[in-house]
């Protein structure tokens, strides 16, 4: 039920991470190895970031990742920063651009692995809490999208984690009342292109797999030949579903429940406990 | 702004008016002479009835008409006694497969030219008006979709021209609270597979164009060589955006704040005028 | 790469084979379990028969067959006595609609599963055997494509194994000048709507997987309250690449080397012999 | 029948001229005012020149070019140095991402508005004159693209003009022997990333529209406060199907029959001349 990964660091070209690793997130799209489905088909997104003061760009496409010739395109002539990229495999909703993460909202993009459950029961309901002037840009037909949308409606504009436990809290709360035992599993990034906020976290406890990059620093050490660390440079972070080269000293696990913050190379972690927004 | 029509009479192929008509609508697809637009290449649909209790099928697809293969193929391929086809030029909201009319709830089938102005503004507030149990099958982001749901929140299936009234009503009176002087541009189409129902209606009293066949027994008279006019038989009916042929005498146009019923050959006409609801 | 059904029968609602099916060819485009991939996602075709003397009818699309709305729609609303359906696992041609089997010439069909390997280098050679007055016919890319055309140069509208014998040879023998050692693996199927020719044969003797359903008279005794068997009727017959239910009393294997003639729900088998044209 | 525009200067970002110009491309997309066909809605193609030794890039899409989103992104995205851009309105052969201009061929991008007459017909001959080691690097089934491979195969990378003359007469000598009058109507633009070869030619002498920016140091003269001009440098040329802007004295008419070369600011201007290759 989709892959996804943030990247941050010197500007590396997209093709690095998207195509180019061991178990690159394209390879993942036709045969994931830890996602709910080995075929993320539904479409995929990418979001970067260029210049300081601009909003994020993207490339979103109903097409399968493995086999969009444009997407190869993009990945060889972009470099950037901090990019977010996702694959789909879609739920109950159609494969359709405007359904492909990542969602964007001013400088802020968006990217969810997992679901809630029963949503055609709950979609009123959440979709009415969002906020009046935010409810406009719903573009899609997605959970994901209007996830993101509450989680700006609690202010994720100024303090992402806790957005995104009220969020969460809503979320467990209306699906509490329909009568759903475990409404949430998700595994969730945010960025504004200086911080990657990131959250794994399910209802029952079960949550789509999610790792982050050990220290660049300490990998560039161990392997300094290898070309790819080096142009990371040090500060350089990765957040994703699922490794991309089997260098098990390269990923550490994201435990359940968990929020990550990550700015300028380091990642702090706390708990992440949803709350019912007032 | 979008061009559509319905036929009503003996099965035909579709093909008949969808691509060999002097005007039809695939020609009307890129260069419409009576639209809002001449260009109406942002998708096109095709709903048709086929065994008396089926649910009728469709065929959509966010490519322009007159480039899609698939689209002459099922024209070639379908023959129905009573179907709806419309091209959209798009107005604010993407062009995808989500988006292309005709909606389709049970064995409803609708259709729209025209438009809610300043939709992004009303669109929280009419998309909460829908009833409930409802909203969970709105799949896409346009106005004539939720319009649709408005209806059939105000007794479509039961009722079709007061639940018009009622879905315009609302949409005037949403709209002037949010100081819209005009909201409400459209003709529509509402079909059960039985009957059709169709309203030429705006609120600054400027409607799309719209017209309804006249006899076809009287045609059949008057052109008894034409195989298109026998085919469909003396109780034919089409209703559309702008005439198919350069036959005057074939064509009716339907005044500002009609509504139309057509059943069995026989259109009724009265005036169409909006209520709020209660 | 690629799995395909052919149905000959009484007419059936393409439903019944395409997504109703235990391992229905929308399941196998997911996860197919004989196929030389699993994930079989860069596209699908279908084609039919109506009224006798028409040209078959085709919807062809480069969407993942399991998402695509529009295929659900046409497999509930088409129902046809023949009718041939493919899943596409590219090679090395682009997904595009025109290179989506079944192709199409007058009354045949044509649907292939396999490769001719390194066919960027004989592409050429064979596109150039290819009859004069055909060749304009070619729309895309793909070996399949050229194999039907040379296929339709060597007579298949006349005599359809020989044709199919003759173009294997060509293909090996043009294969083998470029120092190809095994250059075709190959399951097809080619029909004009009243017989069904199809070979499973390779250079390598290592065939994509190919059945036949054995008899549905027999299969009707066995089974008598099953209403597909029943509506099929008893010279029904299925040519396709894996089996659609788990019933083994169902399926009989086509040996490697072998050409089948299905016409009237009776099958012949005889060797299959490339011979390098004259 | 298509729209194109090259730009080579200071890297400027497409948008200016994809859509912020007066008569931007996108503009021309819906409503062009020069071309063949006012609608030019089968797809779109962008190719740009990056880094110096790197192959251009290309985003390409069958869409219309109004309605796409990631065009817009694309084009706010991407500065370049030298870029081209086209929109196409399809002769006879279909919307598919293979049939976008521009063309690739190491670094040479080429695109074409016009047509090859009876194209059909013609369509063998021209492709077996290319050569053979260049035969497998056709994608799509363009008159187009067979164009851009038969100038590469008469030395295009060498002698840019000179190739394109033996082009162009050998498809009116293959025309000619096919009884076709005037086999020939073309625009079109090659560039390597360094010059910019274009040709306005038809066998008719009636071509498609073709213009050149003039001096872009007297334009800054002229419009100082214009960020356009000032941001494109004096060395910035523009070749392309119809200007952007209502600005006279910006733009230059191509006269039928003429080669140019665009290089450093420098446009070089000359008869041409057909000649069948030997």
């Amino acid at each position: 039920m989709c892959r996804w990964l943030a990247y941050s660091g010197n500007p590396i070209q997209l093709e690095t991470v998207l195509f180019r690793a061991q178990h690159s997130l394209i390879d993942q799209s036709l045969r994931s190895r830890l996602g709910h489905t080995t075929t993320n088909g539904d479409g995929f997104g990418i979001g970067w970031y260029g210049r300081h003061s601009e909003v994020p760009f993207r490339y979103r496409c109903l097409h399968p990742a493995w086999n969009d010739t444009n997407l190869r395109e993009a990945a060889r002539a972009i470099r950037a920063p901090l990019f977010v990229a996702h694959i789909r495999a879609a739920t109950d909703t159609p494969a359709q651009e405007t359904n492909c993460h990542p969602f964007r909202y001013g400088r802020w993009l968006f990217a969810h692995n997992g679901l809630i459950r029963e949503y055609p029961t709950v979609r009123r309901d959440l979709m009415m809490a969002v906020a009046p002037d935010l409810f406009r840009w719903i573009e899609g037909s997605t959970d994901s999208e209007v996830m993101f949308f509450l989680a700006l409606t609690f202010g994720l504009e100024r303090a992402p984690c806790a957005a995104l436990e009220q969020m969460a809290g809503l979320i467990e709360d209306v699906g509490h009342r329909h009568g759903i035992e475990h409404p949430l599993n998700m595994t969730v990034c945010a960025t504004d292109g200086e911080q990657i906020a990131a959250v794994r976290y399910s209802s029952e406890t079960d949550s789509r797999s999610l790792f982050h990059s050990t220290s660049f620093r300490h990998l560039h050490e161990l392997y300094p030949e290898n070309s790819h660390i080096t142009e990371a440079g040090d500060t350089a972070c990765l957040v994703l579903s699922e490794p991309l080269v089997d260098l098990p000293e390269a990923w550490a696990e994201i435990e359940e429940g968990t929020a990550v913050l990550a700015r300028g190379g380091v990642i702090e972690q706390h708990r992440f406990i949803p709350r019912v927004p007032a």
